[in-house]
């Protein structure tokens, strides 16, 4: 079911078939340099979910991360088969099945998994050892997103005891992630979700430690607040994803964000398909080119396409309105759109076209486009 | 790119690996009989956007369909391939390499296209006639959606006569869909709005007639309101997509309307795999496993999940609020959750699982998946 190449390398980027999922070059690279500077001290890991893309995450580790997070077990078997030796899975995994294809992977690379529930950990624990695998384990942590983990304090330490009977289980420390801290608009929210979080963390910490477990790890974080876990002398990786390719939802909290300094590079080109009344043009890229869950596409405003805005789309059409006071778009004239949130975007494309200097310099496969189990 | 397949044949439905796309036989095949019944005497082409699976194009094929409806040309190459022999692209398509990926299908298949521009008629028939081809053309009539198309009346004439000096081009006919008609609320706004949009079709139509030229079909109608279209006097041929599968947002719809008598069929089976809170767990399925563009999923009240609500999403997990006056969900355990919008949401997956008595019967490649060109 894999579709279509949309160009070919050397091709001028007018040659591209819309819609396509571009990375322009330049702005990318920028953003895996400030990252790659920025986190110099740290461990940075960062998450594959957003690209699942093997040719990017071997970019990232040859600019220095340590690894690469997934969210799931078929992700990482994507991303192992493409060479990466250190892949976290920051998600619980409790289906049989599952356990066993992650014990397998652990004879391939360092696997680690998420664990959140008691009666979880002899299943890991057993499966490792008949694999004759170790598997580290990090017990998650709800530090104020309210999604998985167990609460600070006493249950954290209760699972990671747990996880120490187990031969097969290393335990490596606490994963601590706020996700909903990463998209508040304001920064000083987003400042004391992190500082509320990192109490927690803390605190969690200390209480391992005091029991006499090494806590090697604490990891977390994401582009909407890396900086601030950087900061906080509690986290020791950082798990940021988004960065590399930036979206529409992101891009609204860069003022006054020196942590959101990166810069679009991810794009939807669009194709106008119909001009069908003054005011009004119809591209080709619609609910299944874009995830709308973020809000609409924006229109890249350095592309010339003042005036034109993204304000509809059906499942295969977009409805552009076009100001009055600009030239009319032309059909099949491409415009570049920013979409809404980037990770479930690129999770509708198979490839990603990288282009430089208005030419396509590679096209990428997503090879863990659609990996959900 | 293709990801692995989450069930085998013969498996129990207990089996199949979380998230996966669930297609329920017995209500899905009562929701092809029931369209087929009540289309006899008019032209069914299904819209296959909806499934993007040739198993299902035919089996809609067998039940009597005359062809089926695709959005984009990379559709309409897949399902050709498969051995669907009519399909009309109800789409304008401008871009070069299209067209010639159109004029070739069109030597293998009956194709159809839609236009809107007197501009590209001119490129549409010289691409035909170099490829020894015949492509039908329909004129897009806008009666209603604000999307693409040319107005009714002499605009429509001015492109039918362009199309008729096409040696290579065939005018089948009008098509005049009213897509945001299938989605509003109320019964009686259905109504009216194809009442509109038929007076439009009806007028335009008869002016074709009227300057000697033949216009055999008028197409068009969704599962919000084909029954009026059907019973309008004025289409003879009728487009439904969804009403294989149903979503959330056209069951809510359902009271009141007899035009939308068709049956959930459609379901994502998610896993629990977090239950770190009493009154919340977690699924995994998130953003990437639905389309939210039309709401969150609904959990299947059939199945003895009352008291459960799918209320939130991330990328790759979906929050459950669970009612303190029922029993707790387990670890493992399956909800069957019925997506808000099908036709983006089938788009994120390469099989469609479809099972009988609790017992996968065949997995069904998602062949268009991802074809977006």
């Amino acid at each position: 079911m894999a579709q279509r190449r949309p160009a070919r390398v050397g091709d001028p980027v007018d040659a591209i078939e819309t819609p396509a999922l571009v990375v322009d070059l330049d702005p990318f690279e920028r953003n895996l340099a400030t990252m790659a500077q920025a986190t110099q001290g740290i461990r940075l890991r960062p998450h594959a979910k957003s690209h699942k893309c093997p040719e990017i995450a071997r970019m990232q580790m040859a600019r220095g991360a340590v690894g690469i997070c997934c969210q799931k077990t078929d992700e990482a078997a994507a991303f192992i088969a493409a060479g990466i030796r250190d892949v976290l899975v920051t998600n619980e995994v409790v289906a049989p099945a599952k356990i066993e294809r992650l014990a397998t992977l652990a004879r391939e690379a360092t696997v680690g998994v998420l664990v959140d529930a008691l009666s979880c950990v002899p299943l890991l624990g057993s499966v490792a050892a008949r694999a004759s695998a170790v598997i580290d384990a990090y017990v998650e942590v709800d530090v104020g997103a309210g999604r998985c983990g167990v609460p600070p304090g006493p249950p954290a330490l209760a699972l990671v005891e747990a996880i120490a009977r187990e031969p097969a289980l290393r335990f490596r420390g606490l994963h601590a992630y706020h996700g909903p801290a990463q998209h508040l608009r304001a920064p000083a929210e987003r400042r004391a979700a992190i500082a509320s979080a990192a109490r927690d963390a803390r605190a969690t910490r200390a209480l391992i430690e005091g029991a006499g477990i090494a806590c090697d790890i604490v990891t977390g974080a994401g582009t909407g607040t890396w900086q601030h876990e950087r900061d906080s002398g509690v986290w020791n990786e950082l798990q940021p994803g988004s960065y590399v390719f930036m979206d529409a939802d992101y891009l609204r909290n860069v003022a006054d964000a020196p942590e959101l300094r990166f810069e679009p590079s991810l794009f939807v080109l669009a194709g106008v398909m119909s001009t069908p009344a003054p005011g009004r043009a119809i591209v080709d890229a619609g609910l299944k080119a874009f995830s709308f869950d973020s809000g609409l596409p924006q229109v890249h405003a350095r592309r010339g396409s003042a005036g034109v805005e993204y304000v509809k789309a059906s499942d295969e059409h977009g409805v552009l309105s076009v100001a009055a006071t600009r030239a009319p778009l032309a059909l099949g004239e491409r415009l570049w759109l920013v979409p809404g949130h980037c990770d479930p975007t690129v999770n509708l494309y198979d490839y990603i076209v990288a282009v430089r200097d208005g030419t396509v310099a590679a096209l990428w496969p997503v090879e863990a486009r659609g990996a959900l189990g």
